[in-house]
């Protein structure tokens, strides 16, 4: 069988954003556009312009990609033109080559919810796509409540997709707005569409995860016929979520009947980096990343049964259904074993530190990284404070300076001119290795002035403030990103702080602190930078 | 068509403890049993008799219930009678009614894995099966790795399920261990099993969801015929997990064809507690509830998009699937920026605050609610600062006091003892509207007592230190969760602090802060929950 080509279309900038909780930035939404980008996605649904500030700014910010950029909009409202519809104005405007209208095609939604009669809205549908192709775009027309409309008025649900189709849509899309339809409902409500006139080749399936058989409903679209698969990264979106294609991917690229019959846009050397854009989606939501996640969590390649790790080491296959390195992902094995030795001794080296198959110090650092994260700590992005852990151990660690203590205060009032202040002070002493202590102190006199008038900072500024002989080293380190999450730390919960630095040479390291008190773990992470930043500058 | 019979099997307390994180007390299993008892479940796989001490001990612990409590074990070893094998000995010893044993299905396995002949593999599951019922109870037999030994050797495959099936188990169960197999390979495999003589209504479907498919696969054997459902309370287990009892139950019940198809031992009214026992679940394992999670979790029927929340307040079915009552789950429309005008109206009523539609007031609050977003802010959940917000614009909004300062101190030192200790103080100062003022101060002197010896708790705890005539009313105020999150404000990165609170009458509410500095953003989160309290207690 010649192999057919099957377009991708993310919807996460759009549909995604209608998660609750979620609020994208502009710079957010740059950042995954040029992530999908990168992957290989064939369209990307940037947003509704007009609708909210957000997705006006991304259109005007909207990076170059070599996906097909789409702006997001509704068919034009009945008793005006769709050159008079100012809310289709605002989305042709957005200028983008792709443009897709969504609009009913569910009987009882017209009458009920627009108040309109069935000719009137296809007569909307046909003259908003024709609209948009005469301006030479490329439209897609997104069917809403298309499968519930087709159970209760199959013609009409037929006659507004023809109209979009016969005004020269590229593409159908067929929603189960409500996520309910099942899989096997799905596939055969596509077959007739398809033997109604529409090409499989122009219809795309959009489900959603109400009943958790998005990604099979979705399947089953392709097995029918249709030919675009819509949905969002890490399954965002209203509700249970959208379709995820961060698990559609894989299989479709990996997975039997799939892999042999379909070119999508993603090569197979990009899908290796489809576990690191689905964390760094978590990260700029700063949700904790879903470990049970297919193909792309944690877990997801996770053995603790005694019985299955003991039978990958054999011969992974046995109780995995693919590679975790097709998608970026890796084997986890229970600590106590070689395989978990042996990625220590990798990370070991990425630091600089050789230690011998077999060093009894690997032992020890596995069980005190575990003891650590148990207690909430989490070494998997802050590779410093890992080597600072890993050294110790090791016998390699040299602490310059010990702090003696620390004090920040932060205030609210009023100052002379009655205005509402906030300000933040903070002192930190610290004793060298020869005994000599030295004092820093920080205080944000002109709160208006500054950025970041919090106690973090200050202690920052204060801890670097004079450290005497290692002042010069330390001036040059900037603080890059701060992230901070509650999580369990035994029973309990804690604040586990996450920063990342730079120095003058533009080397980035990051670092973590836990503790029930957030501006102790904050300090635990700024001392791990500065401790690290010595050991890699004096030690050799 | 006549109805059928559908049976459930749990194996939370079983598979589900091979999650990563999860250990479950001999308590928690008899917690969780019973929850499942009462939800109607067949069957009970309470764990292993034998395997490690804690199964052991539930069994001996185990509660009574109308479920079929069953103990899992494996087929007997080569090279010795079912009599004499220790392993499975432990397992009948638990004396449940019902036994289970996993058995080798796959070729490769038995002969790699085990180093057996395919000949004494299938004598293994003969003579283990038939042991079972020689003492009166009830067998299943759990082909692992079924699917795929079936595609690599399907007459062993077979053999290996049929000498259980005569032997006199009760059910075939088919694995898909590694989670790999799609729904439509399942349906054909199951269909070709029955055809091969086994009926549908001794075959068991288990599936993992190593590709999202887990349910779908489950739904998909039952198309086929198979007539027993394996999974897990919130799709625990290994790796990704199994299919989710939590999904499927819903669907069975609720949804066609399986609703008018099927009977099962979960009645309409048990339903009903489906969303408690998700969430008790969540509590015993101190995980955080999946919101997205289908039918259960708490943004299963939140809507957020303006669009679809005004057609839900004309009809709640125009977007969603099933009532959320049905399952004991409650429809959410929360405020955003994508909210229109009837959203809010709603959101209005719910806080008791009636406004006329076309009331002006209405625009001013969603501009000012936008404005907020932009800067930072979220009222997804966060529902006492937005009806703050709220009632400000409406001119309902009584101060009762004002803060004049606040300020708080965090200090690490080392005490007489030369341990390090950390502690907090704070003080907050304020105005009544009758002109008097009052001081609260907080120490935590004591901080290796105190659980949290942060700058917020002192801040909190002066704050509600003394507030006068209200002291009465802020005293049984509990803080019950704090997140934090980075986020943007405009361009700059600010800190969003949202807290939930409690009071006495058991009444929850969440506020939120916003503010470069930590502190301050969480002082606001606080002195709104008080606010809010006051209005909520005192105004008519």
């Amino acid at each position: 069988m010649s192999r057919e080509r099957l377009y991708l279309y993310d919807t996460t900038l759009r549909d995604g954003q209608q998660t609750q909780g979620v609020q994208f930035s502009t710079a957010d939404k740059v950042q995954i556009a040029q992530a999908l980008d990168r992957l290989g996605i064939d369209y990307i649904e940037g947003g509704w312009p007009g609708a909210n500030p957000t997705d006006s700014a991304f259109f005007e910010a909207a990076p170059k990609t070599r996906a097909k950029m789409t702006a997001f909009g509704m068919t034009k409202r009945a008793g005006r033109s769709a050159e008079n519809d100012d809310v289709l104005a605002a989305v042709m405007n957005a200028g983008t080559g792709t443009v897709c209208l969504v609009g009913k095609s569910h009987d009882y939604h017209v009458e009920a919810a627009l108040g309109i009669t069935l000719a009137e809205n296809t007569e909307n549908i046909r003259a908003s796509i024709a609209h948009i192709v005469a301006q030479g775009r490329e439209a897609l027309f997104d069917a809403e409540h298309f499968f519930d409309g087709y159970k209760s008025n199959p013609e009409y649900a037929l006659e507004a997709c023809r109209a979009a189709f016969q005004a020269g849509a590229r593409w159908v899309v067929l929603c189960d707005t409500n996520g309910g339809t099942l899989p096997d409902e799905i596939a055969r409500i596509v077959s007739e569409v398809i033997a109604a006139g529409i090409p499989g080749d122009r219809l795309g399936i959009h489900t959603h995860n109400d009943t958790e058989n998005a990604v099979a409903g979705t399947l089953a679209a392709v097995e029918a016929g249709a030919r675009q698969v819509q949905g969002t990264l890490n399954g965002l979106g209203e509700r249970c979520g959208n379709a995820n294609l961060t698990s559609l991917i894989p299989t479709l690229l990996l997975k039997e009947p799939y892999a042999s019959r379909f070119d999508t846009g993603v090569s197979h050397e990009a899908l290796v980096g489809i576990t690191r854009i689905s964390r760094m989606l978590d990260d700029i939501l700063n949700r904790v990343s879903l470990r049970q996640a297919p193909y792309v969590g944690a877990s997801a390649f996770a053995h603790k049964a005694g019985l299955h790790a003991s039978a990958i080491l054999k011969n992974p296959d046995t109780y995995e259904h693919i590679e975790p390195e097709l998608v970026g992902n890796e084997r986890i094995i229970p600590m106590s074993n070689q395989a978990g030795q042996s990625n220590l001794r990798q990370r070991l080296g990425e630091a600089g530190l050789v230690v011998g198959k077999g060093d009894p110090a690997l032992g020890r650092i596995l069980e005190r990284v575990k003891a650590r994260e148990d207690a909430g700590y989490s070494y998997d992005s802050a590779q410093a404070s890992f080597e600072l852990l890993a050294r110790d151990e090791l016998g390699q660690l040299t602490e310059h300076f010990e702090v003696e203590r620390y004090r920040v205060i932060s205030e609210r009032r009023r100052n002379a001119k009655g205005q509402i202040v906030v300000e933040s002070e903070a002192v930190v002493t610290v004793q060298f290795r020869d005994g000599s202590k030295r004092t820093g102190y920080f205080k944000n006199e002109h709160p208006q002035d500054l950025h970041d008038d919090g106690p973090v900072n200050a202690l920052w500024q204060a801890l670097k403030a004079d450290l005497g002989p290692f002042q010069s080293l330390i001036d040059e380190i900037k603080l890059r990103d701060f992230k901070v999450r509650i999580t369990n730390g035994g029973t309990e919960a804690v604040t586990r702080v996450i920063i990342d630095f730079q120095d003058g040479q533009g080397r980035r390291w990051a670092t973590v602190g836990v503790s029930p008190n957030i501006v102790d773990a904050s300090f635990e992470a700024l001392l791990d930078a500065i401790r690290w930043k010595l050991i890699r500058d004096l030690q050799p």
